[in-house]
């Protein structure tokens, strides 16, 4: 069994991460931290685990921490994270991070859209996190940074594509999530009267996963990509829907492209090809990602969905644990 | 044109009202004042009053509005109200206060769920404002006490057996609202990832509309009626189901109901008549309150759907001005 | 390994046995039936099964069925399933029929609601399916009622009270259901437009549910029990909140009703107990059934909540299929 | 007063029409009509017109209609429209058409997505009823062909950049719809179970508003423009987000575009300015447009927002009949 601790255990992803850790035939929970005001039975932290689990959230202590522990998912946020995540590794003990403080090469990058980085010498140790790509570098690594969500959903879209060299390096994702992708605290935005019957944009021109997307897409396609990626928010708790606009370098017909993404995705246990738009609620709970690619009027256009605290956060952190184990890929998660 | 102006203009409530407001014939929006901190043009506040409205949201200030406004819509919360409401009644200001504080006959009820009363000298003075059944002590009123959103829709539902003693005086009254009842601040249940997809049961055995129903309905019946009041809140915006389970004294048939109810309502503008459960969705965003009854199993159960924001609150509240004022009733509300 | 047939598996009630089933580690799907126009491979069928299952949805041949399968969990339509029962029964197969055509003991409470029973001699053989109330008669059975999921909902959260004979014999049970409860065929009332952001009553003094109540509440108080059920269908998937108010033969305060519930679920793992009202998302996809009980002006209001397709429908067959087959009651289920 | 029939007034444009005529204070609704089987008391038909409204919907009836309209909203389907406008243009009524027969001025792109146009004659007649931009041809118009509900999104978005020739004649559209843009009939798609907590593409490369847009925008533009137009759908109700990404014929900044969207709609009643991206809740309800426009990584993305069923339908056709009876453009729309 392989004995995982969730340090950030009181938030979304923390919970998701509980929910399959609980079915999972190989892994158990021995360790849950979070801040101080957010401690407490997990069962009375989130209610749908009465009866389920009776572990205690606790504040983070290192010590009680290291020995019980093979792995960490370190759910803490962006610039928290890269301050807790060295003492980890020096412990032995292998981490799977779910900030953006691991997934840039380059700490320049990071430190355009966060603050500068404090823990620059194990940027280069940190595996990509995104299997379906990456599985390689995963398999040896003690460090994985997990993929932000929008990456994750737009990058599966168009990665045949961009791998193949078959679209010009310049492409648009359009994005929309739900409401659960804002995190748990209430906020004018999310309050149930003002989202509830509502659709809109934001993150215009800024949205902190962009930079992410592009270093995936240029390291898929081998040159820099351009992404414009505008994300949106939606009326319902999970899923993001990304329609990718892409530019063939040469004509490509909806045959090719059929042909082209069941080659590239044929033994992928968490991708599946439709043969029309897919749809945010056949993916909602699961760590599927649904694609489907379309020529139309000289372009192509690409869709993925996936369910984003799954396949864009806690599911895809499973997966990687499973890997960086040598344990099936989807255990847990079908 | 009768001159209006709004107090705690920053709320739900006060939104409703400026949205009936900028529709009836024959009022005017005068003045507008919120908390400091919530101050501003009010299509700024409320986005969507962009190139309707013009008017400035500004701190409250007497000597502004005293001479501007015939009617004040007092829309301050329960307990804050009461410190306002004598001072504009002095000025010779029309008063229709939406908060719960000249709702009683009763200091001591009052004091029981809210605080000691500060201006009881003033609770004789208040016309309760359910027109359907007060119209003619609303007429004269100078002070009208707006009724709570659930007591409206609960009433209305049972009024006609209650009036006709038809019934045993000890009722209960089951009612889901949307979420729109729990106002505007941001909170952990009305987060959306919270109550999207949920239901359930609050206030039990403690809501503060109880002690107003049972005075109402006691009101009607001309005897002590007893409420069992248990409301539930449900993943939509606007309207409130109300379920009322009666007792009726002799055995009563549908049609006998149905009579009872159509010669009861029959010159109501606002009450319209259904032939099976009405839905909140009918009502929405209107000042109507449906509303149905049927004999089932030797008891009455009898329904009503109002919007909360309208027929609730804000509606209502413009309905008392106009019988106030002499208009007819229904300008700006169909 | 349990081998398990679903005939009628084109519902929503067949896909959720499949989901859960497919998690099932001592229980294999071996057959799926359905009416010839909605056969189909099951991953095809329902999208949210791709790649999780290749079995193929047939024309119901029980000659292909009876060798493959140890039980049958029949998803046909109420009137139906008796037509195809007796048959399974003699073929030596074990039964959770999901129809109420199994669940009354008297076959004219059955015709009254139905039609004339044809399968009149089965009925006395049937265990009524909930597990709580009647685990021993269902451990040998080899045909099982599987209750309807309003039934599972209001009988649970009285059912120590009724036991105990600590109320009369009168109750009332308003529930609240979600929309999938209306089932998978389009309708009018159901076509999104008009279903989202409403709320309404049906079934007024006529849903077949009804008797089913006061049978099982009947059983249990050991006395007869009326009952007056009021369902409610609001905007969201799934969930059942059950409000039941019942009138206690003796003052019981808060702190006695705690106790009677915490004494009288005490082994159940699969209700829970709560200290305010349930919430239907708490339960949303679990089997799991959250009560409370609170003594309000004399009387007591008690609260459930489920999932309508889990614990009131495809969960509980299933916790009744394992306790069949003596395995762990919530194999497959936690 | 304008005497106005509706034909189709059983369908959801023909309801929001009725809404709208009801608070106009210069327009009279005279006559409605509908297919027999949806014939009836408009107050029976549409609940929610009850008290508000005691015309009959009747079979179609020229003799009766024709003394007594003086326009006609004509809110039959696609290809049946042409069917009937010639007769009441010869009877001289004037009409607003709700469908595409006469939006096109080149009968072979109709051809192409529809069928071969049967009243080809009067395509030259018909002015285009997007007001901001062909309020001229309008105002002398007896047949206005009312655009859909994507074009007048998607246009209304982008104007200004194609108007000014400051963007490449080539942009992508991404809208999402609500639900009500599915028409009122039942389908498996918009079932609420299927459609609640799902968001999906569709028309994938072949939507029938894509020829319109591309018409409309080569107006506006003065040469050939190419629009890739992607359309979803998404949980709520009403409104449409469009999202059209362009690319800038030389660098311009988010000031530029600011000032360029204030100057081109200075004077539009309908449209307003948005500093952030439009929200579909502020404008659900209204015949209002909310624009912007932002600079991002040497492209231009602009959005705006509609409610789909009155600025993408009913609301604009009594804009146009306004315009053609030389009222106040604004009347019963604000």
């Amino acid at each position: 069994m392989v004995k995982v601790a969730i340090i950030g255990a009181s938030g979304y992803t923390g919970a998701e991460s509980i929910e399959i850790l609980l079915r999972h035939p190989k892994a158990e929970l021995v360790y849950l931290s979070a801040l101080p005001e957010e401690c407490g039975r997990v069962n009375e932290v989130f209610s749908r685990f009465k009866g389920r689990c009776e572990l205690e959230i606790e504040p983070l202590d290192f010590d009680r921490l290291a020995p019980l522990a093979d792995v960490v998912l370190c759910c803490l946020p962006h610039k928290v994270s890269m301050g807790f995540v060295p003492k980890m590794l020096d412990m032995g003990l292998k981490v799977i991070d779910f900030s953006a403080d691991y997934r840039f090469k380059d700490a320049t990058v990071y430190e355009k859209y966060y603050v500068p980085h404090t823990d620059t010498e194990n940027l280069a140790r940190a595996a990509f996190g995104l299997p379906e790509l990456f599985r390689d570098t995963i398999k040896g690594a003690d460090l994985v940074a997990n993929p932000g969500c929008f990456p994750t959903g737009a990058v599966l879209a168009a990665a045949p594509l961009l791998k193949e060299g078959l679209i010009e390096p310049d492409i648009i994702v359009n994005a929309v999530t739900g409401a659960s992708g804002a995190g748990k605290n209430p906020s004018v935005k999310f309050h149930y009267p003002n989202m509830n019957e509502n659709l809109f944009a934001y993150g215009i021109g800024t949205h902190r996963h962009l930079p992410e997307m592009e270093q995936i897409a240029s390291d898929i396609a081998a040159t820099d990509v351009k992404v414009l990626f505008q994300p949106h928010v939606g009326p319902f708790d999970r899923g993001i829907l990304s329609t990718v606009y892409c530019k063939p370098k040469a004509a490509i017909t909806d045959e090719q492209l059929s042909k082209l993404y069941a080659d590239f995705y044929a033994d992928e246990p968490f991708v599946q090809l439709c043969q029309a738009s897919p749809c945010v609620k056949d993916v909602a709970g699961t760590n599927y990602c649904q694609v489907f690619a379309a020529a139309v009027k000289g372009m192509v256009v690409c869709f993925s969905a996936i369910d984003n605290l799954v396949k864009g956060a806690s599911g895809q952190a499973i997966q990687n644990m499973n890997i960086i184990f040598g344990l099936d890929e989807t255990l847990g998660l079908k």
